[in-house]
Parts: C-alpha cells; structure tokens; sequence
C-alpha cells in the first residue's frame, strides 16, 4: 500500500491532503512576490504582477490568468482591512507525487498571507548594519523563485553577527545584492548599484531608488561593488519592498561614513514618499 | 485581520493548517533523502541516515533525533508491506510565518511517502539518451536540500529532446553530475567520474559503483570530464539510488560506443546485485 508519514502518523496516500504533495516543498517548483501597501493603496501593484508573470514564464509554469490574480490579491487585501499590509503570494507548479518531470495539465496552486507590515521606523531613522555572505545561490536569480534556503542560510550567519541584512559576494569577489534586498552606495554626488544581470532579481524598488535620484540630481551608474570599496562609500543603502530605502551604517564591523544614515539616503526616503501617492 | 488565500478562497490565518506555512514550500529550506528496497530488505540506510544527518547538520536544523528517523522509516516501511520501494522522506524547519529568521525552537516537520519502485529493467537493458544543461544551482550540492527547481528544469529540458536525464555542466565546461544521478565514463579499462567537492553530492550509490569497480578490476579515478571528452567514452552510465546503474548510450545526440550499453557496465550492474544481500 502507498502511504506517508507525517511526523509519527502514518496516512494512505490516498487520505492525504494535496498540499503535502506540492511541488514547492518537494522542489521549491514554484515562484512568489511581496507586495505592500501604503494607507490602504497597494503600491507598485502592475510591476509586481509583470515580473511574475515574467517568473512564471521563465520556469514554464503556463496557463496563469494575471487578471485572476490580481483579482484575488485585491478581493483578499479588501477582505483584510489592513492599512499598511504585507501581501505576500506565490504559485507553484502544482501537487503530484513526487517526479522532477509531471504532468503539463497540473494544476497550479495558488497561496497568499496578508498581515500587518512591521513597523520599519526604528530601523530607517537609526540606520542597520549588514555583514558580507558568499553568494551560494542558483545562476537565475532574475527569477524570483521558492529556491531561497541561500537567502535563509545568509540571513541566519547575519543574525548571528547582530546584523539586520546579508550582503551577498560572488565568487568574483563582487557585491551582487541583499539576501532579499537590493543594495546601494553613495560616492559623493553618484548613486552606484550592481547591474542588473541573470544573478541579480530586478528589483521593482530599485527602480523607484533611481528616478529619485535622478530627481534629487545624483549620477547613476550600474557597476559592481566589491566590499572593500563598499565599506569606502560616503552612504550605504539598501532598497526592499516592504520597507523601501533603510540606511546601512554599519558594513562587516566598520563604519559607514559618521556611522548615522547619509544626507542623501534620507532625501531619497524622503523622495520615495512622493511615489505612493 | 491576518488572513490567508488557497487559490479563491480566503481562510483566516488562526485557521490556516500548519503545513501551509512550512518553511520548505516559502524557502526550500529542508533536506530529504531517497531510499529503495530490495526484496523487503531497505539498501543501505545507514549511510542515508548518515548523509541525512549531515545535510541536516550544514544547514543548522539541530534536535533531530536519528533513531527517531530510523523507527519512523522502519515503522511506515513494515506498514506498506512494499518489495521494491521506493522510500522518500524529507525534514523542514518547521512551520512558522513567512520569515527568513526565524525562533530557534520551531519544530522540525518529518515527512515520508512510499511508494512502488518504477520498473528500470528497460532502461537497464537498452540504455538512455542523456542531453546536457547549465550547471544552474546552488554553491552548496554537497547538501542535499530541497531547493531543486535548477534539477527540475534541466530535467523537463531533457525531456523535451527526449532524453531521460540531463548531465549538468558547470561555468568552467565541466561535467558535475547528474539532474538526479551521480555520472561516470569508462575509457578502455578506467573508470572516470567527478570529485567530490562543494558542487557535488556525495552519492552513496557511487561509493558502490567504485567497490564493484575495483573489484572487476577496473581503475578509478576522479576527475572531471568535459561534454567532448565523454562522447568519447568507451562506455557511459548514471548511477542512482532507485535504479542503481543505467546505461548512456547516447550523449547530446551522440551515440556511445556502438550505441548499446557496455561491457563493464554491464558487469557493475551484475555487481551490484551481490550488494543487495
């Protein structure tokens, strides 16, 4: 008889639940989006819901109606009555007894939480420190995957060391992102950030970063960081949804500048708020 | 208020199953082994429990009693009364809120499923077309995680040109290994297959693969091949714990030899059989 164990408990495979079957636990099969919302208006909803039906098509998950998601993102944001919510959701390729290749005509699962956005405040106006991690990630971190134990891995040795983001450094010594942020330097009146490649995610927030600072008037360029020249830079930044731009002061022990967050981190803080409206 | 969504319906989140918020659907962030039995009798669980407890070990899961493992595979193995199993059991960190930090106490979730064994005597006895796919995961194959979506692309790759399993190659032009299966040459009478690094999984069936080669006289040595170098192999095969060896008799459109499985492949798969006693 085929059959499961959960814990101690045996169950036919018949009896069981289909969720213990998706392909996102068996092989993280699957991508995902964080989405939040400002006073009661979800931001950057049509970017958001691009870049995943962008996932989606990049690991051959088809049939995906985006007009059924977004409805049912807003259906459930307005079910939540959450001001400034965290939406977090994700599609996998759907559940089947476990089979690298499956069937075509599997059905996707859908799975999305709401809950409150933690309050960033603190973390904004005092600025954090980060500490560098090796990048063990996979080669397509353009896609915004369920493949994130590297993420997890890297986050955990930066708690470890007191610091609130890892900064992750490729094998050619170069700064590619956060764990689940994307990452900035300030050097005088220029903004630089790594270029957006097949091992970087592209950032939705980073898009914001740079219109305000062409808004704000600093040069942009898109060029890599080593950490050696990061912990040199005049401000340290890093850009993620659910808290747009958080200053970083502190880099791998060293201070970042005077050691509180830059003159032109907090305009850009400042900036970003005009984007929500 | 908190709430949760499965494809159209909303569910609050007090009443969300746990298995829902399993770290290993948001993360991957787990480990699995595979077993097989043969004729009632598991193949070799004491070295998958070792390498269980290793992968379990390297991404910092602690608390997982082994003998608890053991009894619980033994346990579901006796109630399925299966000959040739197939024996599947995975443990994440837990279930807990979508968080990469997450408290230090969660309790790990077991999960197992058995399963009849696929028959593999075709494949055995005729030999499988095999294509070639970027090396696209993680730093670390040397754990075995459940961040597998790069395997599973690769493999739906190969399925698409007809082929049943798909031989990685890394950034360098090198032959890591199998989507799902350790991978060997043999040229005149030496037995090739990659060394165990960071990049490859310490696969039990080739530690059997080289006992049996040694004991048909057959040189080992561990070096990593080049696409070029393999179709120009004598003999091909893949080794994995459900099928132990298959033949390759075509590599990349490639025929091998004279396009039927080879001489001492053939005599590793007889080998083999005196390990299952």
């Amino acid at each position: 008889m085929q059959l499961a164990m959960i814990q101690d408990e045996i169950v036919p495979m018949d009896k069981l639940a289909p969720i213990y079957l998706d392909r996102g636990i068996f092989f993280g099969d699957g991508v995902y989006e964080v989405l939040r919302s400002y006073d009661g208006k979800i931001f950057a909803l049509e970017e958001h819901l691009q870049r995943f039906s962008n996932s989606l098509a990049a690991i051959g998950i088809a049939e995906v109606d985006m007009n059924q998601i977004r409805w049912r993102i807003q259906r459930a944001f307005a079910a939540a009555g959450i001001a400034n919510a965290k939406v977090y959701f994700h599609i996998t390729r759907g559940s089947a007894p476990r089979d690298h290749i499956c069937d075509a005509n599997l059905k996707p699962n859908f799975f999305l939480t709401i809950s409150e956005l933690a309050d960033s405040t603190n973390e904004k106006t005092k600025g954090i420190a980060v500490s560098t991690h090796p990048d063990w990630r996979w080669k397509r971190c353009d896609i915004k995957s369920l493949n994130l134990l590297p993420n997890v891995l890297a986050r955990q040795d930066a708690a470890r060391k007191g610091c609130a983001e890892a900064i992750l450094v490729d094998e050619a010594g170069l700064i590619t992102e956060g764990a689940a942020s994307a990452f900035f330097a300030v050097f005088g009146r220029t903004l630089q950030t790594a270029p957006l490649t097949a091992n970087v995610l592209a950032s939705i927030t980073r898009n914001y970063v740079v219109k305000g600072a062409q808004i704000i008037g600093l040069d942009v360029i898109e060029s890599s960081l080593t950490p050696q020249q990061a912990i040199q830079a005049d401000e340290l930044f890093i850009a993620v949804t659910t808290k747009d731009i958080v200053p970083v002061v502190q880099f791998d022990g060293a201070l970042i500048g005077d050691g509180k967050p830059g003159k032109y981190t907090r305009l850009l803080i400042q900036e970003f708020r005009s984007f929500m409206a």
